[in-house]
């Protein structure tokens, strides 16, 4: 089941969001805890042969936003991002690897309530890239849900 | 002269970085005052056919080390990002317009004496997404060159 739900995550992105598939994007796992998007280095390398701070970027706001619409599970509901802030710590040399964990279960009831109060809620997420057991790069950034 | 710096600056990015190819990356001009870049929308759009979170990254990060590398003119310096910021204000509905302008005299004399001195000093520059003269994408990033 949760294979058939990371699939169409994928699908959704290719489809909906172009630069994901020039990227070669990928919704990896998600076993409840983290979800992993990954990507390969080829298409996203910069002129030092490492990888581009912008697919950096890109990777985690899509991780971001993609764990939001997993949890969420409201397919009329709209996402977007409000605002980020990267912190680049060491070079990526080989393929992206992002990961984001779900917000605390306060922070997850809080943001809950609100929608379904509201209709509009926002909710901040934090995804690292990691290379070999090493932090690369934070991120952080606040996403809002709308229906 | 200065259309083959901004030629020369667009084919350095489009042949080192491939997904500047994938975004239709073009560095428009350059007055000593502001530098612009711009993507069309079509390969940039996300799932509500705005401008993708993602690409605006990659664009504003562009814009920043760009005009870093334009100022530095010194082909021998690599240069980094080190960390960003974005604030998204408002969808961005047509083709993606960066501009950067440098930093202030101060600024810049006191990164270059440590550049000259050392072989290392970081930057912070502004860049801003417009639309018809509404500002909808601030970023701040703080780059790092190196000899």
């Amino acid at each position: 089941m949760r294979e058939v739900i990371l699939a169409e995550t994928e699908r959704f992105l290719h489809e909906q969001i172009p630069l994901t598939r020039a990227m070669g994007v990928s919704v990896r796992s998600w076993d409840g805890q983290e979800l992993w998007l990954s990507a390969p280095l080829q298409p996203n390398h910069n002129h030092l042969g490492t990888a581009f701070g912008g697919s950096l970027s890109a990777l985690a706001t899509l991780a971001g936003y993609s764990l939001l619409w997993l949890l969420l599970e409201d397919r009329e509901a709209h996402i977007v991002i409000r605002d980020s802030s990267m912190r680049y710590r060491h070079p990526v040399r080989g393929d992206l690897q992002a990961r984001c964990a779900p917000p605390s279960r306060p922070e997850w009831d809080a943001f809950h309530a609100r929608f379904a109060h509201t209709g509009k809620a926002r909710l901040t997420l934090r995804v690292e890239i990691v290379e070999a057991d090493q932090v690369c790069v934070e991120f952080e950034g606040t996403f809002v849900a709308l229906r």
